[in-house]
């Protein structure tokens, strides 16, 4: 037996998310579905990022065990055959028996788009939330800097949420425009994030960076540990799954 | 009565282009459908650019004639209330009766777009074309190059077309590659464009790039004015209008 690294990219727009579930079609439901096909043998995948209903990825990490000798690094072109066309395999590797997709330390990254303009652009429609009053890029940015670092982020996390701790560890995040395309973009890297972390991040920077809310607001919403001082969830399409670094991967 | 145009940018996906055809759904149906009924008449569009099935846009124009008393402004924010998702009028405006969008002197760009990598990116599947040999940028932008000024471009035309004249004037074309997210750009500003030039450039383009000829046979395949020395047309998908500026506009 052997387990297997995959990297997914993935638009989520037409899945109810990563994880399995009763009402709908999942990422983790079609490639189970396909690995068993293309392996013949029972296939239970597990997955890094459990996105939400119509969060993208570029980079989710999944992992899986398996008794075929087909070389691990084929996986992904074979697979990719059989797979619709909006979830595509990166890359596939054979990876030691102690990596786990989620419990092995990883660098996350992840980047939530907002298409800042007038009037929608209906080519980019997927995988930016649209945002038609100004913002103040500049201003979102100096918010997003205190951020960064380990913190208690309860303000920052839905009440939905299992974490045994809400402290967590952000390594950056930084807002930029391009202005060729009107699309402000927030990078995120941390250790792990909580439930909808990135997605209320987004939101209070949108809140802050759209009204006379000083940057250092920021501060005092992290310090309140309070869901409701925060801004309000940004909508799933905004947001993607950029990928993950893990800090060692035994091959 | 009044002549209103309209920038019109649109995912042209689920669309047999822009001019209307018995056998799909085109642009200018929608266009022309939703606007008789907003405005309470018949209203007929005319298009600058007649995009083929796939192609997308940022801001093709068109014209009609109207004899509402709604402001001509307004009529942008009115129509996008019923057009589909995949539609969205970027800018209407009062322009004089002898303004048309085709025959009015106008600078016309175009952007091809390539996504030059390993594996498909689910999430840019609408409006990149994937290609996954590797390219050399730089001396498709040196091939490029040759095709700027007034040329003969029956080289570069589909034989399907009906025009009387096969020299245009190419003011620029610049091909870039975003490494963040491995897109290679064409753009490409001219006079105008024979049928499908713009996509025989980007194959031709392509052709030179992923293969040992030089960027000098660029010249060598203008000089031929023959359509089969130059490259294959490039697919639909990865053709976007980005816009036209007129001349002169009596408003």
């Amino acid at each position: 037996m052997k387990r297997v690294k995959m990297v997914v990219a993935y638009d989520g727009t037409n899945y109810c998310g990563w994880q399995i579930q009763p009402n709908g079609i999942t990422i983790e439901e079609v490639l189970n579905r396909e690995l068993s096909r293309l392996l013949g043998e029972e296939i239970v995948v597990t997955g890094a990022s459990r996105t939400d209903s119509g969060v993208h990825s570029l980079g989710n990490v999944c992992a899986f065990d398996t008794n075929t000798r087909m070389p691990a690094e084929k996986i992904s072109y074979a697979l990719n055959q059989s797979l619709p066309e909006d979830i595509v395999v990166q890359e596939s590797s054979e990876v030691s028996l102690d990596f786990h997709p989620r419990f092995s330390k990883s660098r996350k990254t992840y980047e939530y788009r907002i298409l800042n303009r007038k009037f929608r652009n209906p080519t980019r429609r997927l995988d930016t939330y649209f945002y038609h009053y100004p913002l103040d890029v500049e201003k979102m940015n100096q918010a997003a800097q205190y951020i960064v670092g380990e913190h208690d982020f309860a303000s920052f996390c839905s009440s939905g949420s299992q974490a045994e701790t809400t402290v967590r560890t952000v390594y950056s995040c930084q807002v930029n425009k391009d202005s060729e395309n009107d699309i402000i973009s927030i990078r995120i890297t941390g250790g792990g994030f909580l439930y909808n972390m990135v997605r209320i991040i987004a939101g209070t920077l949108i809140k802050i960076g759209g009204s006379d809310m000083s940057a250092e607001t920021m501060k005092d919403i992290i310090e309140a540990a309070d869901r409701a001082a925060a801004g309000p969830t940004a909508p799933a399409n905004g947001l993607t799954m950029i990928g993950l670094e893990y800090e060692e991967i035994q091959q």
